[in-house]
Parts: C-alpha cells; sequence; structure tokens
C-alpha cells in the first residue's frame, strides 16, 4: 500500500519529515504521495489562532530543543524562522500544483529549507519565485496559476479532506484510513504500508 | 548518567513507557529514577481542566488508536478504562513512598495495569490495598503514611520540581537538565544518558 505525506509548511516537525521521507519510503519500498494541507483552519476550529507552540510556552521550548537534536542527528541546518509560524499559504498553493508533477518533493523541500535553515519569509511570492527558478521551473506561469480560484479551492478540498481523515495535526501519515502523527511515526507508517 | 522518568498514573502514554523502561535502562546500562507527579495542576495552569484528549476529540480518537498499536506491539493489554483519566493523586503519594524503594517499581507497573488493561478504579483505596497486598506489602501501614502530611507536601513539591524542569506531559525522561517527552522518547533519552 502507498504512505500519504500530509504536511503543512508552517509545521516544525514536518521539516525533518519532509527531508527524509523520499528515501524511508524508497528504501521500504512503498509507493509515496504528497499531500500539502493548512492547518490555520483546523487549528482555528479548536479555538487557537496561533501554534500551540506559542500558546503553551513550555510546550514551545522543548520542541525547539527538540527539533535541535533530531536536525543534528539528520544533519539538517536548524535556524530561528524570521517569524514563527510562517504563513505557508502561497506556497502551500504552488506545492499542491506540484502533488503529482516530478518537481514537487524538490520544491517542497526547498520550502522547508527556506522557512527552517535559511531564515526566508516563505510567505513572500519573490522567495518562491526564486525557488521555483532555482530547480528549472517557470515561476511566473506557476504563480499565476496557483492563484486561479480553482487551485485556491483544491487546497480547501483537500484541507477538508485532512479532517474528514482524522488529521489534526502534522506531520500526519495516511496508510489507507490508518492515521500516523507526527515525524517520529514515520517509521510505524511504513511498516503498515508493508503489512 | 541517570536517567528520570516522570509519569503520571492517568497519562497513557505513560502505561506502555512504565512497563518497558527498567528492562529497556537495564539494556543500555543506565540507572533509573522513578518520579511520579501530577499533571493536573499542570494541565490546569495551561487552562485545562480535563485531558487535553477528551478536550480536543480528533486528537483523543488518534489517541487510542495509536495506544491500541503500541500496546499490541508490545504485547501489552489495553481496555477502556473505567473513566478516563482517572483520578491518579492516591496511587501517587503512594508510589512516592516507593519511590526509593524496590516496591515502587513494581507497585507503579500494577497500577498502570489496573487503569488501562484490567478497567479498576485506581482512585479506590481498596484497588490500591489489593495491589500493595498483592506483592507482599503492608498496605494499611503505607496507605496511613501516604496520607500524612509530609508525604502529600513531598507530592506537591516533586511536581513544583517538574515544573521547574519544563515538564509539561507525561511521561517526560530527564537526564540532567536535558528533557525527553514522550514514550517514544525513551530510546534517545538512554541514549543521550550514554554519551
Amino acid at each position: 500500500m502507498k504512505v500519504e505525506f500530509w504536511y503543512e509548511f508552517a509545521s516544525t516537525y514536518s521539516y525533518p519529515a519532509a527531508m527524509r521521507v523520499e528515501a524511508a519510503a524508497k528504501a521500504a519500498g512503498v509507493a509515496l504521495v504528497w499531500r500539502p494541507f493548512l492547518l490555520g483552519p483546523i487549528f482555528g476550529a479548536q479555538g487557537w489562532n496561533d501554534s500551540p507552540f506559542n500558546i503553551y510556552p513550555a510546550k514551545g521550548k522543548y520542541m525547539w530543543r527538540d527539533m535541535a537534536r533530531i536536525c543534528e542527528a539528520q544533519g539538517l541546518a536548524l535556524k530561528e524562522p524570521v517569524r514563527f509560524p510562517q504563513n505557508g499559504l502561497k506556497a502551500a498553493r504552488l506545492a499542491l500544483l506540484g502533488q503529482d508533477e516530478d518537481w514537487g518533493p524538490e520544491f517542497t523541500r526547498r520550502v522547508y529549507l527556506a522557512n527552517f535553515a535559511e531564515q526566508q519569509d516563505i510567505s513572500d511570492e519573490a522567495a518562491l519565485s526564486e525557488i521555483l527558478s532555482s530547480i528549472g521551473l517557470d515561476a511566473p506561469s506557476l504563480i499565476a496559476r496557483s492563484n486561479e480560484q480553482a487551485n485556491k479551492g483544491r487546497l480547501k478540498t483537500q484541507t477538508e479532506e485532512a479532517v474528514s481523515k482524522g488529521i489534526f495535526g502534522a506531520p500526519s501519515f495516511l496508510v489507507g484510513n490508518e492515521l500516523f502523527w507526527g515525524n517520529d511515526r514515520l517509521e510505524a507508517a511504513l511498516d503498515w504500508a508493508k503489512r
């Protein structure tokens, strides 16, 4: 069975997950589908207008320390983002266009690096344009397509699908209807897919 | 270095952690200290008067499914508790008496089994008394000692120490001042202790 990787660009733990999910799925012989979505509406429905890591400071302090350990172990750079959480809406609309195309994974990884390793503003269209160009894509055309009403609606639908599948955080992994939450559940999800 | 295992009897993920922590620490050659505390005051300070797994239903639904998978993999029984969360205050006061004695770990494991595998009311002194007797202890004497003002104060102090160390959930593992949160971080905590 295939594994669906559900991610949100503002999500800290989605960063190490995004950087390793492709190699891990390949090593396990499991097909992988990339599914960008938005946590904002899901958190909003729970009464949160900010990241729980900001609302609950002890949890936030721990998360940054935990992320530092995880990134170090994975050989990933980690720098305090220009703001946290960043607005990943525009990046998610672009990632959605690449969801079923071969450039989607690389675009996704570069946006995560921009957010969590390079202190770039990923809500800025110019920064996203640069990322698209750096992987040989037609940035103006893709940005125009990402802003079309149909694509905006598609991201909304994908986020509603996340809710309907029981997703409440990111990263999440789905194997059929079996849900796994968190970067630390990637291996369990891949094992499940191989059953 | 030693690992401190901080646990709360109402906490679901503390159950599989409590059942495996001793063997895991022994296999790693790391000394282990059992530290019961109360999450209630910590959650209360965050504005929660219930378990977050009840306050946020999607998270709760996921947690029970995740627990089922984890317990199955670990060969542990899991049955819906008589209520969730149960009040672990009395059990924690007893566990604190056993914290530095050889019966503490076994008492702790039996209380977790009573809560999550045997559908017993762990807030009931009679159930706790039975557990104490079953491991050959003088239940009336221990229950009397657990209810003394000094012991009540000691549990309060231990919970304050948890807060001061940055603990916000259970189970947590401390290696010096390095904090690891969650049953799934036990291995990382043991690795840290061996550095």
